[in-house]
């Protein structure tokens, strides 16, 4: 697979490299990496800009989106599960994408040929892979990028999906030179005072039910605003009331405006099959993570997502109260 | 050096493993481990029990505590840089200790043999080396402590004491089948209730200097009662303040008692010698990360360090303003 991926490589050129909306470290290091080592190898390689890139991840695009005019011999996408989620201005190229490489499962094979591995943890680990086949020598430079995509797309090594292979990747990594310290810094272990200040609020605002196993918390818009927290502030917080000891049922509830809020529910999906309670308020998505938007107010949504919980929770739980 | 040790761990028997005081995932995962792998090849150990334990940790000694009162043929103390910080039950060993494996470069070599390796990360990678030269098998039940050891000791590979050869111990240990999710989610993604109050009371009493280069936060002793949180919820609280965007230097003050209090300062050396800093209260430390005890109220505990950290900023730094 990787093999096939590899020789389209080799003999091409003009490369732009699409990455994904909203775009996350990996794939912003996976477009950055390719980008590297394919100019390395003495080709013209570019990424596609991204419109919706944050300041976090921009730097690692530096010097890497030009010449955004030029015409592409060879379009890859990275870590892309399907053409609907290339950012708006990239829509375009979706039905003439060369070469798609990919870690999720999901991945709707869209593109000519198709390197799909999900057994990677993240989509740089295949990056990694392929670039060494290619005889890209690994410099700090390309290392760090990869580097960002690794450790980012595993919460720094902390999530499920971390593997053996995750790790021995890290360490080659580490011995290019990269200054894995400096990201690690950036990307872990650096909070705003405004996100700071909001998980504080958060906290004030975490309700308990069921002993404890369930808790929920509403983040209506005044709350936001008062701090004068952004999206950028908001990142992941879906997660941050399942962090707290005993909690295995979470949801987040955010007043989108005024008589809407959008829900974002975290289980233990043995307990609670998140899909499903999202399923019955017209939402979806996966066991351990869903979603659904609702009418009403926060109050509104909170009785509506907790009567959906009650609903699927398994009943050992339900009765262990 | 690690073959003296394997020699002298292979002649042994009736061996008995001290960890060091206010004991931490490092010292009870190298432990545990060390013990399992010595029981496996058919020798009798057994941790010295540990008064200062917390629930934390305590599980990873279940059943490797006894026998308590057995007489000892062969001591080993792990991850503990001096006998000074072994237990107060445990310093009458302090003499007597056969081998010390440690990994810390201020290791005291009090022990008749000290197998000490400061390129190591975390202690846990020495153990790792020496059982399996001692040909232990690696078990789930063996590599799960010392994974903790390891993930614990580099906040889960995010510290900048983390090298490639620690991951590529975390590699050989995932392989080994330990619940390492199980683990990642305990020790890095579960947090108490209190301590996320704590939290929020730290972010709302933060106070800024040198346009956010520093932060301080002053903790009474009425802030902690007031959300009944202990010494359980208040573990590494030195280093919050240092995570928000912008702050170099950070300062957490916490009174110990009417009048008198401890502070705690984290720095970039390279702005504010931190050792330097505290060296000027009548404290001590590295230069990254050093403490203090002063006499007085928060606010006067508050502009003293603040002026210790003024005399000790370089110029560049200090003019930045």
């Amino acid at each position: 697979m990787d093999e096939r991926a590899v020789a389209l490589l080799r003999d091409a050129d003009q490369i732009m490299i699409l990455t994904h909306r909203r775009p996350d470290g990996d794939t912003v290091g996976c477009a950055a990496a390719l980008c590297l080592g394919l100019r390395q190898l003495g080709k013209t390689a570019w990424v596609f800009p991204n419109e919706d890139i944050t300041p976090l991840f921009s730097p690692y695009l530096e010097g890497l989106i030009d010449p955004m005019d030029a015409s592409p011999g060879f379009i890859v996408a990275v870590d892309t599960a399907s053409k609907g989620i290339l950012t708006n201005r990239a829509r375009r190229f979706g039905d003439n994408i060369d070469l798609v490489i990919d870690h999720h499962g999901t991945n709707e094979q869209y593109g000519w040929y198709n390197c799909v591995d999900p057994s990677c943890a993240a989509c740089g680990e295949l990056v990694y892979r392929i670039l060494l086949k290619l005889g890209v020598h690994l410099t700090p430079e390309i290392a760090l990028p990869l580097y960002v995509a690794v450790s980012t797309d595993t919460g720094c090594f902390a999530y499920s999906n971390t593997t053996a292979g995750t790790h021995r990747v890290a360490a080659a990594l580490m011995e290019a030179g990269t200054d894995f310290a400096a990201v690690n810094k950036r990307h872990f272990r650096t909070k705003s005072l405004r996100r700071l200040r909001l998980e504080g609020l958060m906290t004030e605002h975490m309700h308990f039910y069921h002993d404890g196993v369930v808790s929920i918390i509403p983040i209506s818009l005044a709350m936001m605003q008062g701090i004068g927290a952004g999206e950028e502030d908001a990142e992941d917080i879906a997660a941050f009331a399942g962090q707290v000891e005993g909690v295995r049922v979470s949801a987040t509830i955010r007043q989108i405006q005024e008589g809407e809020c959008k829900i974002s529910l975290r289980t233990w999906p043995e307990l609670c099959n998140a899909a499903a309670a999202c399923a019955l308020l017209g939402g979806g998505g996966h066991p351990a993570a869903a979603g659904c938007t609702v009418r009403g107010t926060l109050a509104e949504a909170e009785a509506a997502i907790l009567s959906a919980i009650r609903c699927t929770m398994t009943p050992v739980v339900h009765g262990k109260r």
